[in-house]
């Protein structure tokens, strides 16, 4: 593996570049795609962030000082993208052309010539980082506020047991370097639309209990998600809400997507496999979280669900 | 106002310590208490936290490694007590007792001969820290723990705008001397209990917006409160709720801790100062946050705060 004062020769001797990161971009992508691409414009290079989907609104802020324009790549940068296949279909023509590869995910796949992978690092931004350190790059405000978002998104707000007291350093030198991280802070953590409150309110009022508390399961029915005029990216934040309550083992949110057509969110503790669930169903995912699709009355999948919780619970006593 | 040097070699001139803090306390007036008290005690001295209430269930872990005694005061100290109407009846006799006092809120009232204030501290657990520094105490797993405990629960998890670099740069010192953040965080953050889950249905049912939803007021009734068989400890959290809510300037929740008698909080945007708010009321606070009490039915309570609400959202039009 490369070391950072590798990474800071080859980068000061290119000019023109390309960064990659996976699809449905996260802060963490693309705040270490912005902060790097801003580092080197500040440097007179050339860069350009490249992704498959387009920025969300909510982090529309890190672009803004970014200058836009057209070159070819002379050096491609993938960043937090733990496997090529993660590109996304509108970066596929990259797919064999990265040069060097900078990433937190345990699970990186080690795809290019040259790569940096620290499973350590809370974020991908943390190690973009301690690259400008070793590069002497002024961390500007701009820079500051796309490295912070970065180590927030992923450490949930420093709450994740990924969160290091090298987080805690970095994030303070962030904010003497200027990231107004009351303004992120509140824009991505502290703020609820009236809507995403009501959408609460109907998850919270659905919420039942079985299984001597260790299985909590709601719903929202197609009729309700209407009335609530709500995006369907603020709805998916709801899967984790069962989960989070004392004691639950399973937490299931059924979605009802269209008449009698259903979406079903499992996610659990580390006593139940939620990947091994979702199978049994014709779905999958990972240990923690998946997922499945299931038609008919919200009764009746709600029903057939319990039936294979209460074979599972019953494993585990 | 003293220098955390004079109160060093105060401190270390004294042995038997009593330490106050506030009423219904919360996670910095328990960690900066139970974290002066274990240092104390790790010196060879004599030390007692007393409150007027019993901890709440999710802080029992900070008193778990405090020595029990039995002793006079030779030395009475308050944590994180802005003034002392907040002892509660049952240390009303030190009300005019305290000899030092220690505290963060700008609104502290400077009862005490000597005391030390720093309203640009996050919590009172980051000047405590600080003084360690100074008395060159050794931060233990448990004092960590403790001072962790403060500064996370003042200042949301890093996510207020009172969250300094220092903030930062003592949590990450913290998480060196061995604070477990991922058993805390997950305690007071991430999991929630059934009954904070129907406590927040409450406040949701309650919630009402007013002043082109500048403003939102939510309530909780005694019988509420009773049916719901939760501590104290769990209901405070719920101040926060109505000024989470996008375009919200002012959040204000109002709680009847006895027939007709109600503890009220509120929070604040940028727009409003709530401290000022809250003095209006006979109470206080800092910028963002404050509370006061008020006798009579809540809708009556609800209608004179109102009033006021209108007379300052007009101002700010």
């Amino acid at each position: 593996m490369l070391s950072l004062l590798n990474i800071s020769n080859i980068i000061e001797n290119k000019d023109y570049f390309y960064i990659l990161t996976h699809m449905y971009p996260d802060g963490d992508a693309l705040g270490s795609s912005f902060a790097l691409c801003s580092a080197l414009q500040n440097m007179g290079k050339h860069a350009k962030v490249l992704c498959n989907d387009p920025v969300p609104e909510k982090f529309k802020y890190m672009q803004e000082y970014i200058k836009e324009e057209d070159f070819n790549p002379e050096y491609i940068i993938s960043l937090d993208l733990a496997d090529t296949s993660l590109l996304g279909e509108n970066l596929r023509e990259y797919e064999n052309k990265i040069n060097l590869c900078i990433d937190h995910h345990i699970s990186n796949k080690k795809y290019a010539p040259l790569f940096f992978i620290d499973s350590t690092a809370s974020a991908t931004c943390e190690i973009i980082y301690r690259l400008f350190l070793n590069m002497n790059i002024k961390i500007t405000k701009e820079i500051a506020s796309c490295l912070y978002t970065g180590i927030a998104t992923d450490t949930g707000c420093f709450q994740y047991s990924n969160t290091s007291s090298s987080t805690h350093f970095i994030a303070g030198k962030l904010i003497q370097s200027g990231a107004p991280i009351d303004i992120i802070n509140k824009r991505l953590f502290i703020t609820k639309s009236k809507e995403k409150i009501e959408l609460e309110k109907i998850i919270s009022k659905n919420l039942e209990y079985f299984f001597r508390n260790k299985c909590a399961i709601t719903h929202i029915t197609q009729k309700e998600i209407e009335n609530l005029n709500i995006d369907d990216g603020n709805i998916d934040g709801i899967a984790s809400i069962p989960i989070r309550i004392e004691g639950v083992d399973i937490g299931i949110t059924i979605k009802e997507t269209n008449f009698q057509e259903n979406k079903i969110s499992v996610r659990t503790s580390e006593n139940i496999d939620a990947n091994e669930f979702c199978v049994h169903f014709g779905g999958g995912g990972h240990t923690r979280a998946g997922g499945f699709k299931m038609n008919g009355k919200i009764e009746d999948v709600k029903n057939k669900i319990l039936d294979h919780v209460r074979k599972i619970v019953n494993q585990n006593k």
